[in-house]
């Protein structure tokens, strides 16, 4: 593991919770950057995140715990950084520390709003680092499932093949295998896409618009994110891949997406204020609506009725019925 | 309508009643063959089948009932066949009339059992009919969710774009919308297959084996019926379209599907004998899987792990556990 070095979890989310306890069971030590000191005291206490995942325990002997991103940071060749978008920059920017050399592990399933970029671009513009020491995890693969210890699949981007092999090696188990790519950008746009898919799929299930028109809206869904990150990135990608359409079905059709729950919620009826009240965890897709729609509308430009049509009812006070009924139109 | 002239529906079950009730939506009679007169009399005295989709009513004096299919086809032009694959060949051969002239809808979503042939090339073959008159219907559509009158798509498949259109035209209505397609093969092994991976998909849901393996072996299934359909029936074609990816999304997600909670019984420990008996209504997928692997076992012989996984539980006695463990080590 020369090149990997040592690995930091930067996050203590679910998915990050997850990450952590996939790579204890193949490396002897990690940093784990925990923002509240009181979560890391409470972790110690009870060996186990108290708020996410909190069956999972841990040996937390081998991990060292950091409040601060930069003690975290400084001593580590790898950061996994697992913080979900929305909260992502604000925490990103307190690196001061030199981490152009290092190798970061994408793991968030969002563009940094504002800039509107996905997370390995924003590293290797603001700190410098280098693109091919960029990777991405891909799912399917929920963090409540791989807690559960069902066999779960990641894909594992790189443009250094080596290299994303070698990172494989050191999160795989016995539930958990590893797929490989180096469609990193097209992967990070995927995992982005797939919430907004979710949201559209949740929101057709609150409205009860049945299986059949589910379907159609997810196979027309996996078209639409073909085109636009065939735009975006061009090079030869089927999208029926695990990293794409395996990650757009598993969060449009699991109870476990809280996208898809919060589509459902508006397709219900709520208002979308409410539904965002009700969340307990962030929906990613509710700000990935945003930013997607305004990268396609000012850059990419291809068809995106079902991204427009989210965007709609989440941004433009569109019912979902009025939405929809336009939606359907579409389909083909 | 000059080409189309007078259709007959040809079959009693869930598809040929919603078939028939969205005919009548377009044209002012039809001709159905019902094998059974006291099926006839019971439709007749209750403006209803009893049997299948009951809620559905129908003006049946403007049906004209046959209970003799040669009756029924006589002076049909277009004939619109939805007899559940085992039952078809035994039935069809009771034509003696001549077809050869007449249109064929296939609305089977089976092989004929045996010769192990697609339907329209069946009725090319055995009746002489003309490859640019036979059509397909495809999905996704679960008659259940076309009765609640749940908005839905079906694909209509010919070589004709003329008369696909005008069988299109048929049978559309407020709630049903129609897409075209020329690649009547593709369709009709595509609607074959998408059973046998709903198997496999209740399978998976039956052992509790989770929803991001579950997104593994849909995505996986994707690719495995494009390999197939590609084989054997060459020409450019979107798998993630609606008949194809579509389809096998409705059949594998819904809990409308037959075939899927056939395979869920045998998931939980059911045995296939038990499973058979259980359902009320025939899985077609039990039959297709059989037809499948000889076909490509024989002629196509491309690499179809998942179809081969539900053969060895359906046929050769290995356990779930057992063949989806060999299967998981082949996805990718």
């Amino acid at each position: 593991m020369a090149t990997l070095g040592k690995i930091a979890v930067i996050g203590a989310g679910s998915w990050a919770t997850a990450l952590a306890k996939l790579l204890l069971g193949n490396n002897e030590r990690i940093n784990w950057y925990v923002r509240r000191q009181e979560r890391i005291d409470d972790f110690i206490r009870y060996h186990r995140n108290t708020v996410y995942l909190s069956d999972v325990t841990f040996e937390t002997d081998r991990i060292d715990f950091h409040s601060d991103i930069n003690d975290a940071v400084a001593d580590a060749d790898t950061l996994v950084v697992a913080i979900p978008s929305p909260y992502f920059k604000n925490e990103a920017e307190k690196i001061t520390v030199d981490i152009s050399g290092k190798n970061i592990v994408s793991a968030v399933k969002g563009l940094v709003p504002g800039d509107n970029m996905i997370i390995t671009e924003w590293f290797c513009r603001n700190f410098g680092c280098n693109d091919r020491n960029m990777l991405v995890i891909g799912g399917p693969c929920h963090a409540e499932e791989v807690a559960l210890d069902h066999l779960s699949y990641l894909t594992i981007g790189c443009h250094d093949i080596a290299k994303s092999h070698e990172f494989g090696r050191a999160i795989a188990g016995q539930r958990l295998k590893t797929i490989y790519s180096e469609d990193v950008k097209g992967i990070e746009y995927a995992a982005v896409l797939k919430n907004v898919y979710a949201i559209a799929s949740g929101m057709v299930n609150g409205m009860k618009a049945g299986d059949n028109f589910k379907a159609m809206l997810v196979c027309n869904a996996a078209r639409e994110m073909r085109r636009f990150i065939d735009a975006i990135a061009p090079r030869k990608r089927d999208i029926c891949r695990s990293a794409y359409l395996g990650d757009l079905l598993v969060t449009s059709y699991s109870l476990f997406s809280r996208n898809h729950n919060f589509g459902a919620m508006i397709g219900k009826g709520h208002s979308v204020k409410a539904a965002k009240m009700e969340m307990e965890m962030v929906a990613e897709g509710y700000y990935g609506t945003q930013c997607m729609h305004q990268i396609n509308g000012t850059t990419v430009k291809v068809d995106m009725p079902i991204l427009d049509c989210v965007y709609d009812i989440l941004y433009s006070g569109i019912s979902p019925k009025k939405a929809f009924e336009a939606l359907s139109e579409k389909f083909s």
